[in-house]
Protein backbone atom coordinates (compact mmCIF):
# COMPACT_ATOMS: atom_id res chain seq x y z
CA UNK A 1 0.00 0.00 0.00
CA UNK A 2 1.16 3.03 -1.12
CA UNK A 3 0.74 5.90 1.70
CA UNK A 4 0.48 9.89 1.04
CA UNK A 5 3.82 11.95 1.79
CA UNK A 6 1.60 13.44 4.85
CA UNK A 7 0.83 10.73 5.77
CA UNK A 8 4.17 9.43 6.24
CA UNK A 9 5.62 12.50 7.12
CA UNK A 10 3.00 12.42 10.57
CA UNK A 11 3.65 9.01 11.26
CA UNK A 12 7.75 10.13 11.12
CA UNK A 13 7.29 13.05 13.14
CA UNK A 14 4.75 10.93 15.71
CA UNK A 15 7.71 8.31 16.08
CA UNK A 16 10.15 10.72 17.11
CA UNK A 17 12.07 11.68 13.81
CA UNK A 18 12.98 14.77 12.27
CA UNK A 19 12.49 14.05 8.07
CA UNK A 20 15.78 15.80 6.61
CA UNK A 21 14.43 15.04 3.19
CA UNK A 22 11.86 12.77 1.54
CA UNK A 23 12.04 11.88 -2.41
CA UNK A 24 9.17 10.08 -4.34
CA UNK A 25 10.87 6.76 -5.94
CA UNK A 26 7.07 6.43 -7.48
CA UNK A 27 6.06 3.37 -5.07
CA UNK A 28 9.20 3.84 -2.46
CA UNK A 29 10.19 7.12 -0.36
CA UNK A 30 13.68 7.79 0.14
CA UNK A 31 13.90 9.10 3.59
CA UNK A 32 16.52 10.61 5.30
CA UNK A 33 16.13 11.55 8.62
CA UNK A 34 17.83 12.13 11.92
CA UNK A 35 16.23 11.57 15.88
CA UNK A 36 14.49 14.35 17.71
CA UNK A 37 15.84 14.84 21.30
CA UNK A 38 13.60 13.19 23.57
CA UNK A 39 12.30 16.16 25.58
CA UNK A 40 11.02 17.49 22.16
CA UNK A 41 9.42 14.54 20.95
CA UNK A 42 6.85 14.44 23.75
CA UNK A 43 5.85 17.80 23.04
CA UNK A 44 5.22 16.74 19.43
CA UNK A 45 3.12 14.12 20.55
CA UNK A 46 1.02 15.37 22.35
CA UNK A 47 0.66 18.34 19.72
CA UNK A 48 -0.29 15.62 17.17
CA UNK A 49 -2.85 14.05 19.10
CA UNK A 50 -6.68 14.15 19.11
CA UNK A 51 -8.47 14.21 22.16
CA UNK A 52 -12.36 12.29 21.72
CA UNK A 53 -14.78 12.90 23.52
CA UNK A 54 -18.43 11.21 23.88
CA UNK A 55 -21.47 12.98 24.80
CA UNK A 56 -22.73 12.17 28.35
CA UNK A 57 -26.18 13.60 27.63
CA UNK A 58 -28.22 16.04 25.29
CA UNK A 59 -29.86 19.21 25.77
CA UNK A 60 -33.59 19.84 25.29
CA UNK A 61 -34.69 23.58 25.16
CA UNK A 62 -36.92 26.11 23.14
CA UNK A 63 -33.83 27.90 21.49
CA UNK A 64 -34.19 25.93 17.90
CA UNK A 65 -31.08 27.75 16.04
CA UNK A 66 -28.03 29.82 17.04
CA UNK A 67 -28.20 33.90 17.86
CA UNK A 68 -24.54 33.72 15.79
CA UNK A 69 -23.75 32.25 12.77
CA UNK A 70 -19.82 31.56 11.75
CA UNK A 71 -18.90 31.39 8.44
CA UNK A 72 -15.39 32.01 6.63
CA UNK A 73 -16.50 35.59 6.76
CA UNK A 74 -16.47 35.61 10.81
CA UNK A 75 -19.43 35.57 12.89
CA UNK A 76 -23.35 37.23 11.79
CA UNK A 77 -25.95 37.85 14.14
CA UNK A 78 -29.01 35.84 12.49
CA UNK A 79 -31.92 37.81 12.46
CA UNK A 80 -32.62 40.95 13.78
CA UNK A 81 -30.21 41.98 17.42
CA UNK A 82 -33.47 43.33 18.51
CA UNK A 83 -34.98 40.29 18.66
CA UNK A 84 -31.56 38.16 20.01
CA UNK A 85 -31.75 40.49 22.98
CA UNK A 86 -35.90 40.00 24.15
CA UNK A 87 -35.30 36.14 23.45
CA UNK A 88 -31.87 36.82 25.58
CA UNK A 89 -33.76 38.41 28.42
CA UNK A 90 -36.49 35.78 28.32
CA UNK A 91 -33.97 33.18 28.54
CA UNK A 92 -33.72 33.06 32.29
CA UNK A 93 -36.81 32.24 33.26
CA UNK A 94 -37.52 29.33 30.52
CA UNK A 95 -36.39 26.27 31.85
CA UNK A 96 -34.53 23.91 29.89
CA UNK A 97 -33.87 19.82 29.85
CA UNK A 98 -30.65 18.15 30.51
CA UNK A 99 -31.06 14.35 29.48
CA UNK A 100 -28.24 12.25 30.80
CA UNK A 101 -28.13 8.98 28.69
CA UNK A 102 -28.38 5.96 30.14
CA UNK A 103 -25.67 3.36 31.04
CA UNK A 104 -24.00 6.29 33.42
CA UNK A 105 -25.63 5.07 36.54
CA UNK A 106 -25.15 6.85 39.36
CA UNK A 107 -23.33 9.93 38.23
CA UNK A 108 -26.11 12.48 39.25
CA UNK A 109 -26.10 10.88 43.09
CA UNK A 110 -26.30 13.75 45.26
CA UNK A 111 -26.55 16.20 42.63
CA UNK A 112 -29.77 18.29 43.97
CA UNK A 113 -27.98 19.22 46.96
CA UNK A 114 -26.59 21.82 45.05
CA UNK A 115 -28.31 25.13 43.69
CA UNK A 116 -25.90 25.93 40.64
CA UNK A 117 -23.89 23.66 37.99
CA UNK A 118 -21.45 24.10 35.82
CA UNK A 119 -22.70 22.85 32.32
CA UNK A 120 -20.31 22.24 29.29
CA UNK A 121 -21.32 21.92 26.02
CA UNK A 122 -20.84 21.33 22.41
CA UNK A 123 -21.93 23.90 20.07
CA UNK A 124 -23.29 21.66 17.57
CA UNK A 125 -24.39 24.21 15.08
CA UNK A 126 -21.15 25.46 14.30
CA UNK A 127 -19.41 24.50 11.09
CA UNK A 128 -16.51 23.01 10.45
CA UNK A 129 -14.76 26.51 9.03
CA UNK A 130 -15.95 28.41 12.33
CA UNK A 131 -13.24 26.24 13.93
CA UNK A 132 -10.40 28.07 12.05
CA UNK A 133 -11.56 31.61 12.69
CA UNK A 134 -8.81 33.43 14.89
CA UNK A 135 -10.69 36.75 14.93
CA UNK A 136 -13.90 38.19 15.06
CA UNK A 137 -15.90 41.41 15.40
CA UNK A 138 -17.70 40.39 18.87
CA UNK A 139 -21.03 39.48 18.74
CA UNK A 140 -20.76 40.00 14.79
CA UNK A 141 -20.68 43.46 15.49
CA UNK A 142 -18.65 45.34 13.04
CA UNK A 143 -18.61 48.79 14.85
CA UNK A 144 -16.70 47.25 17.58
CA UNK A 145 -12.79 46.02 16.30
CA UNK A 146 -11.95 42.90 15.22
CA UNK A 147 -10.57 40.81 18.47
CA UNK A 148 -8.95 37.41 18.97
CA UNK A 149 -11.36 35.10 19.80
CA UNK A 150 -10.20 33.98 23.02
CA UNK A 151 -11.27 37.30 23.84
CA UNK A 152 -14.67 36.86 22.83
CA UNK A 153 -17.82 34.35 23.70
CA UNK A 154 -18.06 33.27 19.90
CA UNK A 155 -19.69 30.42 19.77
CA UNK A 156 -17.37 29.52 16.59
CA UNK A 157 -13.87 28.87 18.39
CA UNK A 158 -11.45 26.27 17.90
CA UNK A 159 -12.58 23.97 20.36
CA UNK A 160 -16.23 25.08 20.48
CA UNK A 161 -16.93 23.50 23.91
CA UNK A 162 -19.26 26.35 25.45
CA UNK A 163 -20.03 27.11 29.26
CA UNK A 164 -23.34 28.05 30.86
CA UNK A 165 -23.62 28.47 34.78
CA UNK A 166 -27.30 27.22 35.46
CA UNK A 167 -29.72 27.56 38.39
CA UNK A 168 -31.02 23.86 39.39
CA UNK A 169 -34.81 23.38 39.66
CA UNK A 170 -35.42 19.58 39.79
CA UNK A 171 -34.31 16.35 38.93
CA UNK A 172 -36.41 13.68 37.35
CA UNK A 173 -34.30 10.57 37.51
CA UNK A 174 -31.87 11.18 34.76
CA UNK A 175 -33.26 14.78 33.61
CA UNK A 176 -31.77 18.12 35.33
CA UNK A 177 -34.31 20.76 35.02
CA UNK A 178 -32.13 23.91 34.95
CA UNK A 179 -32.99 27.61 34.25
CA UNK A 180 -30.50 29.79 32.75
CA UNK A 181 -29.47 27.89 29.94
CA UNK A 182 -28.48 29.40 26.95
CA UNK A 183 -27.84 26.18 24.72
CA UNK A 184 -29.43 25.78 21.54
CA UNK A 185 -32.18 22.18 21.36
CA UNK A 186 -29.92 19.20 21.08
CA UNK A 187 -26.59 20.50 22.14
CA UNK A 188 -24.32 17.25 23.41
CA UNK A 189 -23.76 17.71 26.79
CA UNK A 190 -20.05 17.01 27.49
CA UNK A 191 -19.95 17.36 31.36
CA UNK A 192 -21.58 18.89 34.43
CA UNK A 193 -19.82 20.52 37.47
CA UNK A 194 -20.77 22.01 40.76
CA UNK A 195 -20.97 25.70 40.73
CA UNK A 196 -18.94 26.34 44.13
CA UNK A 197 -18.62 30.17 44.71
CA UNK A 198 -15.14 29.95 46.29
CA UNK A 199 -13.57 28.50 43.20
CA UNK A 200 -14.35 31.85 41.36
CA UNK A 201 -12.27 34.61 41.78
CA UNK A 202 -13.05 37.03 44.90
CA UNK A 203 -11.01 40.06 44.01
CA UNK A 204 -11.69 42.66 41.64
CA UNK A 205 -12.35 42.18 37.98
CA UNK A 206 -11.89 43.85 34.90
CA UNK A 207 -13.23 43.38 31.54
CA UNK A 208 -12.43 45.56 28.27
CA UNK A 209 -14.95 48.77 27.75
CA UNK A 210 -16.26 47.08 24.58
CA UNK A 211 -17.07 44.04 26.50
CA UNK A 212 -18.95 46.18 29.48
CA UNK A 213 -20.66 48.00 26.66
CA UNK A 214 -22.12 45.11 25.31
CA UNK A 215 -22.75 43.80 28.18
CA UNK A 216 -24.95 47.30 29.22
CA UNK A 217 -26.23 46.83 26.22
CA UNK A 218 -27.87 43.16 26.19
CA UNK A 219 -28.97 44.07 30.15
CA UNK A 220 -30.72 47.12 29.22
CA UNK A 221 -32.40 45.55 26.43
CA UNK A 222 -31.44 48.26 24.07
CA UNK A 223 -30.67 47.93 20.64
CA UNK A 224 -27.43 49.42 18.95
CA UNK A 225 -27.32 52.64 17.66
CA UNK A 226 -24.32 52.32 15.05
CA UNK A 227 -24.12 56.93 15.44
CA UNK A 228 -23.35 56.74 18.50
CA UNK A 229 -20.21 54.09 18.53
CA UNK B 1 -15.09 -9.59 4.58
CA UNK B 2 -16.75 -10.33 7.43
CA UNK B 3 -18.12 -7.77 10.22
CA UNK B 4 -19.11 -8.95 13.75
CA UNK B 5 -22.89 -8.62 14.53
CA UNK B 6 -22.37 -5.54 17.07
CA UNK B 7 -20.57 -3.54 14.32
CA UNK B 8 -23.18 -4.39 11.44
CA UNK B 9 -26.43 -3.62 14.28
CA UNK B 10 -24.42 -0.24 15.11
CA UNK B 11 -24.55 0.20 11.45
CA UNK B 12 -27.48 -0.33 10.79
CA UNK B 13 -28.94 2.38 13.82
CA UNK B 14 -26.50 4.83 12.53
CA UNK B 15 -28.34 4.55 9.03
CA UNK B 16 -32.05 5.23 10.51
CA UNK B 17 -33.03 1.45 10.68
CA UNK B 18 -34.45 -0.54 13.58
CA UNK B 19 -33.24 -3.91 13.68
CA UNK B 20 -36.07 -6.47 14.01
CA UNK B 21 -34.20 -9.46 13.95
CA UNK B 22 -30.67 -10.84 12.89
CA UNK B 23 -29.56 -14.84 12.00
CA UNK B 24 -26.26 -15.91 11.35
CA UNK B 25 -26.34 -18.33 8.47
CA UNK B 26 -22.51 -18.27 8.10
CA UNK B 27 -20.79 -15.88 5.66
CA UNK B 28 -23.98 -13.66 5.62
CA UNK B 29 -26.47 -12.38 7.97
CA UNK B 30 -30.31 -12.45 7.24
CA UNK B 31 -31.32 -9.14 8.35
CA UNK B 32 -35.23 -7.85 8.88
CA UNK B 33 -35.26 -4.05 9.78
CA UNK B 34 -37.94 -1.44 9.61
CA UNK B 35 -37.04 2.29 9.12
CA UNK B 36 -36.66 4.74 12.49
CA UNK B 37 -39.33 7.65 12.18
CA UNK B 38 -36.96 10.34 11.38
CA UNK B 39 -37.24 12.59 14.36
CA UNK B 40 -35.18 9.82 16.66
CA UNK B 41 -32.86 9.33 13.92
CA UNK B 42 -31.21 12.61 14.58
CA UNK B 43 -30.84 11.44 18.31
CA UNK B 44 -29.64 8.39 17.89
CA UNK B 45 -26.94 9.92 15.24
CA UNK B 46 -25.78 12.25 17.54
CA UNK B 47 -25.51 9.76 20.79
CA UNK B 48 -23.34 7.52 18.61
CA UNK B 49 -21.12 10.78 17.41
CA UNK B 50 -17.81 11.36 19.46
CA UNK B 51 -16.09 14.92 19.54
CA UNK B 52 -12.85 15.62 18.35
CA UNK B 53 -10.97 18.41 19.70
CA UNK B 54 -7.65 19.36 18.67
CA UNK B 55 -5.50 20.76 21.45
CA UNK B 56 -4.61 24.91 20.92
CA UNK B 57 -2.20 25.10 23.36
CA UNK B 58 0.14 23.79 26.51
CA UNK B 59 0.27 24.16 29.99
CA UNK B 60 4.09 24.09 31.81
CA UNK B 61 3.37 24.95 35.07
CA UNK B 62 5.24 23.12 38.68
CA UNK B 63 2.55 20.95 39.06
CA UNK B 64 4.60 17.22 38.10
CA UNK B 65 1.62 14.62 38.63
CA UNK B 66 -1.64 14.77 39.75
CA UNK B 67 -2.89 15.36 43.62
CA UNK B 68 -5.59 12.47 42.96
CA UNK B 69 -5.28 9.58 40.73
CA UNK B 70 -7.70 7.25 39.43
CA UNK B 71 -8.10 4.12 38.91
CA UNK B 72 -10.70 1.15 38.78
CA UNK B 73 -11.73 1.49 42.22
CA UNK B 74 -12.13 4.81 42.67
CA UNK B 75 -10.08 7.75 43.19
CA UNK B 76 -6.93 7.89 45.54
CA UNK B 77 -5.12 11.10 46.95
CA UNK B 78 -1.14 10.15 45.47
CA UNK B 79 0.97 10.86 48.76
CA UNK B 80 -0.25 12.92 51.29
CA UNK B 81 -3.09 15.30 52.01
CA UNK B 82 -1.26 17.64 54.48
CA UNK B 83 1.24 17.63 51.50
CA UNK B 84 -1.23 18.53 49.27
CA UNK B 85 -3.04 20.89 51.35
CA UNK B 86 0.13 22.72 51.59
CA UNK B 87 0.96 22.92 47.61
CA UNK B 88 -2.99 24.08 47.46
CA UNK B 89 -2.01 26.90 49.17
CA UNK B 90 1.12 27.75 47.26
CA UNK B 91 -0.79 27.40 44.13
CA UNK B 92 -2.35 30.78 44.15
CA UNK B 93 0.97 32.44 43.98
CA UNK B 94 2.84 30.32 41.44
CA UNK B 95 3.10 31.47 38.02
CA UNK B 96 2.10 29.22 35.24
CA UNK B 97 2.78 29.26 31.51
CA UNK B 98 -0.06 28.77 28.63
CA UNK B 99 1.73 28.53 25.53
CA UNK B 100 -0.64 28.82 22.20
CA UNK B 101 0.75 26.58 19.28
CA UNK B 102 2.03 28.64 16.16
CA UNK B 103 -0.99 28.69 13.23
CA UNK B 104 -3.16 30.62 15.77
CA UNK B 105 -1.99 34.20 14.97
CA UNK B 106 -3.85 36.92 16.20
CA UNK B 107 -6.47 34.42 18.40
CA UNK B 108 -5.00 36.44 21.90
CA UNK B 109 -5.79 39.58 20.16
CA UNK B 110 -6.89 42.46 22.88
CA UNK B 111 -6.54 39.56 25.87
CA UNK B 112 -5.01 41.64 28.22
CA UNK B 113 -7.67 43.30 28.87
CA UNK B 114 -8.97 40.85 30.98
CA UNK B 115 -7.68 40.81 34.34
CA UNK B 116 -9.00 37.03 34.31
CA UNK B 117 -9.45 34.08 32.04
CA UNK B 118 -11.50 30.70 32.30
CA UNK B 119 -8.98 27.79 31.10
CA UNK B 120 -10.43 24.48 29.70
CA UNK B 121 -7.80 22.07 29.52
CA UNK B 122 -7.18 18.18 29.09
CA UNK B 123 -6.93 16.11 32.78
CA UNK B 124 -3.72 13.92 30.31
CA UNK B 125 -2.73 12.19 33.54
CA UNK B 126 -6.56 10.57 33.46
CA UNK B 127 -5.78 6.68 32.79
CA UNK B 128 -8.83 5.81 29.88
CA UNK B 129 -10.10 3.50 32.97
CA UNK B 130 -11.09 7.06 35.37
CA UNK B 131 -13.49 7.97 32.30
CA UNK B 132 -15.96 5.16 33.23
CA UNK B 133 -16.13 5.96 37.12
CA UNK B 134 -19.27 6.85 37.83
CA UNK B 135 -19.35 7.46 41.70
CA UNK B 136 -16.78 8.50 43.57
CA UNK B 137 -15.28 9.10 47.53
CA UNK B 138 -15.11 12.65 46.89
CA UNK B 139 -10.71 13.88 46.94
CA UNK B 140 -10.91 9.83 47.74
CA UNK B 141 -11.55 10.42 51.20
CA UNK B 142 -13.55 7.65 52.71
CA UNK B 143 -15.25 8.99 55.55
CA UNK B 144 -17.15 10.99 52.67
CA UNK B 145 -19.80 8.79 51.44
CA UNK B 146 -19.95 8.38 47.71
CA UNK B 147 -21.43 10.80 45.20
CA UNK B 148 -22.23 10.94 41.86
CA UNK B 149 -19.06 12.57 39.60
CA UNK B 150 -20.75 15.13 38.45
CA UNK B 151 -21.20 16.37 41.92
CA UNK B 152 -17.51 16.31 42.18
CA UNK B 153 -14.74 17.96 40.92
CA UNK B 154 -12.76 14.51 40.37
CA UNK B 155 -10.42 15.21 37.55
CA UNK B 156 -11.53 11.61 36.23
CA UNK B 157 -14.73 11.71 34.65
CA UNK B 158 -16.41 10.64 31.26
CA UNK B 159 -14.75 13.74 29.47
CA UNK B 160 -11.71 15.11 31.57
CA UNK B 161 -12.39 18.67 30.32
CA UNK B 162 -11.35 20.91 33.48
CA UNK B 163 -11.83 24.25 33.88
CA UNK B 164 -10.07 26.92 36.62
CA UNK B 165 -10.16 30.55 36.63
CA UNK B 166 -7.13 32.41 36.80
CA UNK B 167 -5.49 35.67 36.95
CA UNK B 168 -3.72 37.11 33.94
CA UNK B 169 -0.72 38.90 34.61
CA UNK B 170 0.98 39.22 31.31
CA UNK B 171 1.48 38.26 27.89
CA UNK B 172 4.57 38.05 25.83
CA UNK B 173 3.81 37.03 22.21
CA UNK B 174 2.11 33.54 22.34
CA UNK B 175 2.59 32.54 25.98
CA UNK B 176 -0.01 33.55 28.47
CA UNK B 177 1.54 33.71 31.93
CA UNK B 178 -1.16 33.25 34.80
CA UNK B 179 -1.62 33.31 38.36
CA UNK B 180 -4.06 30.08 40.20
CA UNK B 181 -3.56 27.10 37.43
CA UNK B 182 -3.90 24.23 38.87
CA UNK B 183 -3.23 22.35 36.49
CA UNK B 184 -0.77 19.62 35.85
CA UNK B 185 2.50 20.78 33.47
CA UNK B 186 1.97 19.58 29.76
CA UNK B 187 -1.85 19.47 29.92
CA UNK B 188 -3.02 20.41 26.69
CA UNK B 189 -5.38 23.51 26.56
CA UNK B 190 -8.50 23.12 24.96
CA UNK B 191 -9.96 26.55 25.08
CA UNK B 192 -9.52 30.02 26.43
CA UNK B 193 -12.99 32.00 27.18
CA UNK B 194 -12.78 35.58 29.28
CA UNK B 195 -13.79 35.85 32.46
CA UNK B 196 -16.99 38.28 32.96
CA UNK B 197 -18.39 38.23 36.40
CA UNK B 198 -21.77 38.97 34.95
CA UNK B 199 -22.28 36.11 33.38
CA UNK B 200 -21.99 34.53 37.11
CA UNK B 201 -24.50 33.97 39.26
CA UNK B 202 -25.48 37.15 41.24
CA UNK B 203 -27.76 35.17 43.56
CA UNK B 204 -27.17 33.07 46.77
CA UNK B 205 -25.91 29.63 46.18
CA UNK B 206 -26.17 26.75 47.59
CA UNK B 207 -23.49 23.90 48.45
CA UNK B 208 -23.81 19.97 49.92
CA UNK B 209 -22.69 20.47 53.57
CA UNK B 210 -19.89 17.65 53.40
CA UNK B 211 -18.40 19.89 50.17
CA UNK B 212 -18.46 23.17 52.35
CA UNK B 213 -16.62 20.81 55.04
CA UNK B 214 -13.94 19.86 52.31
CA UNK B 215 -13.43 23.56 51.56
CA UNK B 216 -13.01 24.61 54.71
CA UNK B 217 -10.80 22.08 55.30
CA UNK B 218 -8.30 22.76 52.25
CA UNK B 219 -8.99 26.74 53.21
CA UNK B 220 -7.38 26.34 56.79
CA UNK B 221 -4.69 24.14 55.79
CA UNK B 222 -6.18 21.52 58.32
CA UNK B 223 -5.36 17.70 57.49
CA UNK B 224 -8.86 15.56 57.90
CA UNK B 225 -9.54 14.33 61.26
CA UNK B 226 -11.47 11.13 60.88
CA UNK B 227 -12.57 11.32 64.26
CA UNK B 228 -14.36 13.59 63.84
CA UNK B 229 -16.40 12.97 60.79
Amino acid sequence: MRISAEELERTITKHGFRKLSLCDLGYNYLIQFRKIPEELTDLLKQKDASIVLHPVGIIRSKIEKPFLVAGEEGLKMQGDLKDAVVKIHEMPGEISNIIIYEGLDGILDGIEEYSHLVILYWAHKVPEEGRSLTRVHPMGREDIPEKGIFCTCSPARPNPVLMTVVHLKGRKGNVLEVLGLDAVDGSPVIDIKPYVKDFFPQEDVHIPEWMQRLQEEVNKGKSPNKTQS
